[in-house]
């Protein structure tokens, strides 16, 4: 079905192996670290998709978070793989909220799912609508 | 009035500076520190009012997060002191929520606000209702 | 030249993205996050030998760090691939050394170099040695 | 004796309880950690003697991290409170040396020793001296 692989593409998926120091004495990654992970998932997004945001930042534009919203299902541990699904989940000309969905890779049981939302911002911290060449980028396909 | 006397007592308010190692490159503090900021707010909570968190977890229980929900108004910075602001927003038997909000201490700015959200667990990871004294200590005044 | 292969062999790189979150306001990765790097690159180095770090630590024995110096030439940053260098600098019956060196994985420009020493230790925090099948696969070359 | 209490004077203690997330599976602190509490041990030291680093940093310079040393002797845990002593080792015109003992703070067991080295940059990453002011801050007493 041509509408189910288009929707597909559009989520990007980023895996890795749990690091040891992420971990807490709980045994756990802890609860903070899957915030990190979305923000890595945020890179990963972009850069398949030609935002380079280390370039975004040195034209005197910076994302700025402004909402962050987590619900833990279940805690990845040291020696798993896990993978970070990242989608836009809306995109308004001032509001850009990424959606996320975490799994164990092997056996994709879902751990964690969030969604964190940001604005573009200028050097002197006013908000700005987004570019529209960015806006494209965001809603298109990886390259 | 003595209503509101009592109010104030049950918020616990911690403050330090701002560590360099939590900044990152936009010159602000990276959105993730604050839900570890609130971790140290609740980790001082509890200890004011006598729950000794590390003896909680060698009886085999834990503090599990399952949701984590934070708005981000303004930055901290390095250089500054924040105030880490915690209170009770319900404790149900097998739920509680803690209430956050964070500001720059000096000049009382809001910078975040927020709701984290756990539950007990056993070792085998089941949820375990609330002990009563731990329900009490965690309703309490500081000691 | 046999010999030369076969130390190139013993050198385990892993290569990844700098995160965002890594930076600090200096607008580098923060010095602390290299020793965090290490600890992935020996992570990378044990697992593709076959040794399972999470399973040592299932059976009762951990490997806790001992000493460690690092040496900063350069400094990293965000939209950059950092590739670590991990090898083992020494393995006596009490004492693991790990070499490392990261370098910025395009222009191979050196960032760091360092040593982290371990001991491996049971529950009760005593020193015990290196199992031989252990140090065996530490010896050897990827699998 | 007036020499002793001198010397004395020129260290400074910063003492703080383990964050949990500073813990790791090992159910210890782990040794990254202890390279951020040497930073907070120094941004502290500097704090006392009238050394605004933020300030620093607006006037164009920072002082960049060259080298770190770090010998571990006992593990700090959560529930536990810890002091950072922190001492200028040597000052000279282009590299400053932190010298730094954490111990824990109820029993004074000694934990963690190390050395931190920096140099003083521009804004072009060009090693500069140390300004006599600076260099008469940090070698004063605490103000």
């Amino acid at each position: 079905m041509p509408a189910d692989q288009s929707t597909d593409r559009l989520i990007t998926e980023t895996t890795f192996y749990v690091r040891y120091y992420e971990t807490d004495q709980m045994g756990i990654v802890h609860h903070s670290n899957y915030i990190r992970w979305m923000e890595e998932g945020r890179s990963d997004y972009m850069r398949r998709r030609g935002v380079n945001y280390a370039e975004v930042e040195k034209h005197g534009h910076a994302l700025a978070v402004t909402d962050v919203h987590v619900r833990y299902y279940a805690p990845a541990h040291y020696g798993e793989r896990v993978t970070v699904r990242t989608w836009v989940e809306s995109l308004r000309s001032r509001a850009l909220t990424f959606g996320y969905e975490i799994i164990e890779a092997e056996s994709a049981r879902r751990l964690v799912t969030g969604e964190v939302q940001l604005m573009l911002i200028d050097r002197a911290g006013r908000v700005v609508t987004f570019p529209v060449e960015m806006q494209t980028a965001l809603l298109g396909r990886e390259a």
